[in-house]
């Protein structure tokens, strides 16, 4: 038996969300039914960050244990080959036994992308949260610091959040405006509460359209009071970007794909 | 009457291309068809540069006489509530009567996308051509360069393009790498052969594999025929980017919308 790591990519808007629920079809259960077809058995996936419906990803990590021998290869290919083409494996290494992508996750970064000019954008439909308003990014990014450090994120919080605690770090919390019609909310933390990002950047965004102050946002995260906050952002401009692991974690890492193995076009 | 001109963005994935066809839904008749149900009347597209199946546009120019006075902004919103989330008018202006986007554009701007790794993208798998083994974009640009200026252009032309003659002026051909994983060509020119950037990209791609050293493509393009060339990229991966029109064609315009127009969220 080895413990495989994936590296996973997807969209998805198609998808109930990472995690199987019985309304509709998740990412989990897609790379599950992939992996057994594969290995001629049941398997479970573990999660480095579970995602909302409509929430995309570059960088999911998922952990397995892969009862039979299988060169690594084959688990990029061979379930690549079995999985819709809105998710793939992009990359699969051997962990140590015991790891846990989520319960050993150094931390998480997600972004969230806005295309903001005055009318809809057709390219960016299924990837960015349209808003026609110009955004003082300036305004946003000065929100975006009072939420630094640790705190107690109960006013970010969806009221289903099953989490034992509501303290989080944010280690990167930043506004970037691009291209003079995108803007981009950048967050980086050792785990967040749910919805908490959509919940954050919904408050930023009513700084940005000059509705509030950026120190409301100071008052938002004090009263610790989830409706003391904006509105929730939509799900389909957030993406999971990347999972970083301290040095233990990624010790039996060997990255696979190289280019002599790579796919057959 | 007066002549207006419209900005377009679409994503070509679900249409036969720009041009109204027998053989299925075209961006030229989703646009007509949403135009003449606004104005109450039939209404003729004249479109800056007709894209294939399959190929995007992020500022498409087309123009047509509207029999009813209408505010400009009704040209942007009423139009786009009338059409599907794939196609939107991003833009638009009042031009001179005799306009016409095509015969009086100066230049063109494409741009081909490739995702350049050993797996295949899911958030790209609409706007980029996927290439899993690596490509050598020190050499492709070289043979970039052998395009440049004016040429006759007869061996990346399709077999069933129209145009009276194969002489064509670049003024950009361009690679350039990004973010270690894409790879973008750009182009602009006064006018393009049907078919001639994807083949042009196609060509280019044989040399960033490697069988063929950059010169290859000065010696295709001296050959003027279609059988020397590499094959065709497929149309997914081409973006039109921009359409830059001389002072005269631009006097009369007036941009219409700003803020204050914004579309309600």
């Amino acid at each position: 038996m080895a413990r495989i790591q994936l590296y996973l990519e997807y969209e998805g808007t198609n998808y109930v969300g990472w995690q199987t629920q019985a309304n509709g079809l998740s990412i989990q259960a897609c790379i599950q039914t992939a992996l057994a077809d594969l290995l001629g058995a049941p398997v479970s996936l573990w999660v480095g960050g579970r995602t909302d419906a409509g929430v995309h990803a570059r960088r999911q990590v998922a952990v397995f244990d892969a009862l039979k021998e299988l060169p690594l290869r084959a688990f990029i290919k061979g379930v690549n080959a079995r999985l819709p083409l809105d998710i793939a494996v992009v990359d699969a290494c051997v962990v140590a036994d015991d790891f846990h992508p989520r319960h050993m996750s150094k931390n998480k970064r997600y972004a969230y992308y806005i295309s903001n000019r005055p009318c809809r954008s057709p390219l960016r439909r299924f990837t960015h949260w349209q808003i026609f308003k110009p955004l003082e990014v300036e305004a946003m990014q000065k929100g975006a610091e009072f939420l630094l450090g640790s705190h107690d994120f109960s006013s970010f919080r969806a009221s289903d959040c099953e989490a034992r605690h509501p303290i989080r770090r944010l280690e990167l919390s930043h506004i970037e405006g691009k291209s003079g019609d995108e803007v981009i909310c950048t967050f980086k933390g050792t785990a967040f509460l749910k919805h908490m990002i959509r919940s954050m950047v919904g408050s930023l965004v009513e700084v940005g359209k000059g509705r509030r102050p950026p120190e409301w946002i100071g008052s938002v995260l004090a009263q610790k009071n989830r409706c003391a906050a904006g509105p929730t952002a939509p799900p389909h401009g957030l993406v999971l970007e990347e999972i970083v692991f301290g040095e233990r974690a990624h010790g039996s890492h060997t990255v696979l794909l190289n280019n002599a193995d790579a796919e057959e076009e």
